[in-house]
């Protein structure tokens, strides 16, 4: 009997009418002679209506008591579910994070697991029944007493969905979500998107982190370090999804596997800093400090020793990141500090590309032919990314889209 | 320093705006240098929002996975009162029902408590902190994968207070909620009906059985059975309220402490049964197998050697009371079953009517003079109750309130 882990997310159990449809889908899924393990997310906006239930009590909740807020909302998800499949008179049974084994470090909102104990999932399993487990959600070590309940951050019912499949060794991970799969790029700004069968875990990885809202990249790269395929593919519909996957043959004729994009980006520049060693740690290990991530960096050809130093930051992350560098800057007589939040980014991802030269080129003579300044390029080793106005993100996806063929990518 | 135990319903945590104000009288409390545990009922009605959301999945949903469900309530409204102690700059931590060491029984949705392991809590108050226990739960023994969440039954946050205020052996447990006390009568009928600085925990158990709906009975039974004196106030104003306690003095003056009324009481009725033994055990097993409790027990005299036979259940439980007790009134032959479900109660307690005459006499004259007819009597140690058409209750509760001179006694 084959094991299988099913996540679903919140907008496929957003209400009574969608987890009875949902619940169908499991039973289907255990008719089939399968055991079932099923993550389930919190019930369509509910973590946000938490998140500003707290608000209106406190701008700054603290971390531990939201951790306990949040989970609830997978709480509620997954014991409805379990009601929802005993009503079809099937055995299931609800588990919290905790139960499921999922213990992570200490670090509330964002807990990172730190091993899985499958000991009550199997016993449900071999009584025959189907296990829901609350996604999103685990607990640091201890007694029943000692142990407090984190949350794994946004999107971590996937990273839960990937580990349980990891620790029950499970014959499929498949992740249910509210798109049919990975596309050549988003079919909202490109209609003639392709649905890829399958694709690296590498790209996925690129394209996720570019967003490609699909699936949480943590997930992507525990699915990696374990090589645990993992398949993406609607909730709703019985269309065939994505496989992610190690496996994915190098592909000759088309290389750039998808067009990313990412509007939630903003740049800061520090003009005329002086050009010595040990400047640009003054600059980043505060930001680092206060939990700010910096993607993009460039200083530019150090002039009279002065030199311009660029980064890009989350725009989300713009005022605090400002708050932390201005000081900065001052202190280390730099002229001034600029900062533009209406950027975005493009990019071109595809493992095809590693080692392969004139993607970079077919980029830019693409960008250019539109009319698109690029502001800052970076790259990796399977993406090339370009940071442009965010107003031209949309022309500029459409444009790479059709230059690099991904409209002819057979279905 | 003192150590209180204080209860909050959830009327008094209904929005952001009530937790933030009783967040300050928490506060207020601390500042007088107590040390301070506090147990929350889910906001307002949350756990009818959720026993509903349930009922779109299913009618008869599993109890196991309803209490986890229902134990949401208790974990949104903690974390938030520890989020606005925070937001006053008070050291505050919410503990889960496990986490506060209420273990119970595996009973689920009417868990009873086994025992109270509070080393997490006065841990946390050694470090200062204020405690805020989320009320209503439990967890089953064993350890964070096995042990399971369960409830203790409606009003079961009073309990929980109760309990911790024992484990913890604390100085004092204050039940806030939205009426002042306990009053000698229910003020929406007896405008006159006068709050009572004191009364017996006997007192309270029958007051509160019978339809004064303060506070949870078992909540009061745990209290007596381990003398700790329970504060019952109002959670907005800042006036007295009733203390339960064992060391109320013998009234003399005004033996009759309350009058209580309950309006849910329907009425069966067996005609024509054998009266022989074995044949009460026949129709109350049954019943009782199928969790119907049943109170007031009248058999008439003996005619032929046929009986009838009378009793009294809550009339939310006659549809499966006569389901019951039809099949078995056929089978020993009786000539009919009988039911009417538009009745009520009304009592007179008071624990100075012990051994002393002339109660009963008083109240009958009483209802009679009202020309109030009387279906069924019972009486207890300190309690008489007469059963009547439920349309007359409140008259009936009105002339009693007057003729036993309640309104005349000291506030």
């Amino acid at each position: 009997m084959a094991l299988i882990v099913q996540k679903y997310g919140g907008s496929s159990v957003a209400d009574a009418d969608k987890i009875r449809r949902v619940a169908q889908r499991i039973a289907a899924t255990k008719e089939k002679g399968n055991r079932v393990v099923v993550v389930v997310s919190a019930m369509g906006n509910t973590t946000n209506n938490l998140i500003r239930l707290a608000q209106q009590i406190t701008s700054e909740p603290d971390e531990r008591e939201l951790d306990v807020l949040l989970s609830t909302g997978e709480l509620v998800s997954c014991t409805l579910m379990a009601m929802a499949l005993r009503a079809l008179w099937y055995d299931a049974v609800s588990l919290t994070g905790a139960q499921a084994g999922i213990q992570t470090d200490n670090s509330h909102s964002r807990g990172r697991i730190a091993r899985v104990d499958p000991q009550r999932i199997l016993r449900e399993i071999d009584a025959g029944k189907i296990v829901i487990v609350a996604g999103f959600q685990g607990m640091t070590s201890g007694s029943t007493l000692e142990a407090d309940t984190t949350t794994l951050g946004r999107g971590g019912s996937d990273t839960t969905a990937v580990a349980l499949a990891i620790a029950l060794k499970a014959d499929a991970c498949e992740i249910y979500t509210d798109v049919e799969g990975v596309y050549t790029a988003d079919p909202r700004l490109v209609p003639e998107a392709v649905k890829l069968k399958e694709i690296g875990y590498e790209e996925m990885l690129e394209l996720a982190s570019y967003g490609s809202k699909v699936m949480h990249n943590r997930a992507v790269e525990l699915g990696e370090a374990y090589n645990m395929p993992i398949l993406v593919a609607s909730s709703f519909l019985e269309a065939p999804g994505t496989l992610i996957h190690g496996g994915v043959p190098m592909e000759i004729r088309n290389k750039v596997r998808g067009i990313a994009q990412d509007l939630n980006v903003a740049k800061i520049t520090v003009l005329g800093i002086p050009d010595k060693p040990g400047v640009a740690a003054q600059i980043f290990q505060p930001l680092a400090d206060g939990g700010i991530s910096v993607d993009t960096i460039v200083q530019n050809a150090s002039i009279n020793n002065l030199a311009d130093l660029t980064f890009t930051v989350a725009r989300t992350d713009l005022a605090k990141a400002l708050r932390v560098v201005e000081p900065v800057a001052k202190s280390l007589g730099a002229r001034e500090v600029a900062s533009d939040s209406r950027l975005g980014k493009v990019s071109i991802v595809g493992t095809g590309m590693q080692n392969t030269p004139g993607y970079a080129a077919r980029m830019f003579t693409t960008l250019f032919k539109e009319d698109i300044n690029i502001q800052l390029i970076t790259t990796a080793e399977i993406r090339i990314t370009c940071i442009v106005d965010e107003a031209l993100v949309p022309k500029a996806v459409r444009a790479l889209h059709k230059a690099f063929e991904l409209d002819k990518l057979a279905v």
